[in-house]
């Protein structure tokens, strides 16, 4: 991973994350005030469940991908990136709290999850108020465009995610049928944060095309990392539990490159070691090692760094300015994000 | 339950519920192809599940509300309250797959539940799908109050429902925190449904208001009905499980009337009926027992009749016509409906 050199235009030291959010704090704040003050319901759960979930610290990636975007394409004047901010935010928020229960996943962000705290239930019934809240707010934007990519990206993402379902346990899987699913199930929602701030800004097409496809790569990348950190990552820093996908056999693509490159002795016991009752002792670190012995892991961690370049040569057609620095340097992120 | 006598404006005889299918079945079955379009999808799960559950024979009541709210209303020129009744059908078939989740219910709609045959994350993700799915075609209507009300209503939905969850096993809840949780939970999409048809005609606000809250009321009784249901429905024609509250500890209007009604003895009784492990075999029958004797299903129905014939009243203010005449029997329908 050292290996890896940022690319930046004309050579600038890419910011560090911290530095990104410190150059817009004011706007980050405003989104997190009114992403908080969505959690208000007469329901008292409601506001419970949220501000655990968020107080457990979400980076809010979106949002800062979606402000970014507005700011290169020259939004300056009003909020409506705040409001589009918090509307990604809570979609988001959502699908983490279904996929809690999809999972059983019991860590979330370092904390036990909500599920395992709160029950199914509430996962479900919460995860749908902000979702419902999230459609509440966008029917107070006034631009139709936005609303209809959203709403149909969010579509894409629970598309995605019913396909994602479908693969546990699937061998047959190849790389491209999954990078389509993620290309829905994580990409879709990054994208059209990218894709809002153009459409905020008034971009010309192309310019739109381009955060647009810029978004879409991140979003690959985002999710191929994520895939990567389930069987390698520090525990500690993680906040989510390791080995979660091996324990679902869930198929992503760490697995499937492992599969397709195995010996058929190897692929026999690959197949032993996910479809096992309950996974076999001491099996995540056999497959772990058998990902470092046929070069799986540097493949994925390969191909996720060539989505991030490609991704940066979108975003070159826009004017130099500290905050495409700052985006250019949040898609670097996704590679060097703790791990 | 027969010495209800439905009253119609100027003495008309209701219709029965087939004869207003029969009133407007070009319609419906215009909004049957496009919900069954709807279905389509990339992830083959989404089609098998949603097709299923659609098979096993939704009434529409919400859109066959929604089209003859259009019709009393004047709207006769387009197609948009086929769209709007996919919408809100979309909203509640979504919700019915996460209430099997959070009930963990066996059977629905006489078959067993989609959570029972593919799972609790199938069910999940498939009605995050059709939330996702009626959104995307809202996203389509141009009127703004409309996009604005159906997700309203939706928010509201998602509210009640999670205060719904808090109320298990609660003896402290009263006759009107319960009315207002099945206001949000049930009769918010109800009134919409309503209110959309007088959006698309064009009704005065006045016209507006009677159709909003004529739903708002038929929305209540819908719900206090289905709680009785809950106790006394013949198994055979219910098409769910019966009893489900009772073992899932949801306190509903029957049991909160008895316990109110009951003597220290008896509130004991029941405490232990409805808290025990896996509630005490036979429990069921002494708790409708209880509620017979305590007269408490008389009761929730006769309420129930209380919100038809007051819903009726808001709905005189139009014209007469045979819509006129369906939507007042459509109201009736809540209580005649089999059991």
């Amino acid at each position: 991973m050292l290996t890896y050199r940022p690319i930046m235009k004309s050579n600038k030291t890419p910011l560090t994350f911290n530095e990104i959010c410190d150059l817009i704090s004011e706007d980050l704040q405003k989104v997190e005030d009114l992403f908080c003050g969505c959690f208000q319901s007469d329901a008292p759960l409601i506001p419970t469940i949220t501000h655990y979930l968020n107080g457990a610290g979400g980076k809010k990636y979106r949002p800062m991908l979606l402000l970014l975007s507005s700011k290169i394409s020259g939004y300056s004047n009003g909020d409506r990136h705040i409001l589009n901010s918090c509307i990604v935010e809570l979609i988001h928020a959502a699908t983490l709290l279904h996929d809690d229960v999809v999972d059983e996943a019991f860590i979330r962000r370092g904390n036990p999850s909500v599920n395992r705290k709160w029950g199914n239930e509430a996962s479900v019934l919460v995860g749908d108020f902000l979702f419902s809240k999230s459609f509440s707010l966008l029917a107070s934007e006034d631009d139709s465009k936005i609303i209809k990519s959203i709403s149909s990206a969010s579509k894409k993402l629970a598309e995605g995610e019913v396909m994602g379902l479908a693969t546990k346990g699937n061998f047959d899987i190849f790389e491209d049928e999954y990078i389509d699913i993620i290309y829905r199930k994580t990409a879709s929602l990054i994208s059209v944060s990218c894709k809002i701030g153009a459409i905020l800004g008034n971009a010309l097409p192309e310019k739109e095309k381009a955060l647009t496809d810029f978004g879409l790569k991140v979003g690959i990348a985002f999710q191929l990392v994520d895939d990567v950190l389930d069987y390698i990552a520090n525990p500690k820093k993680f906040g989510k539990t390791l080995g979660l996908d091996f324990h679902r056999k869930k198929m992503t693509l760490p697995l499937i490159n492992l599969f397709q490159k195995a010996s058929p002795q190897d692929k026999k016991k690959i197949q032993e070691l996910l479809l096992s009752n309950n996974n076999l002792p001491g099996g995540l670190n056999t497959l772990v090692g058998m990902m470092k012995y046929y070069n799986s892991i540097e493949y994925v961690l390969e191909k996720a760094r060539n989505y991030i370049e490609e991704a940066k040569k979108e975003i070159v057609i826009f004017d130099e300015s500290p905050y495409l620095c700052a985006i250019s340097s949040l898609a670097d992120y996704v590679i060097t994000r703790e791990r």
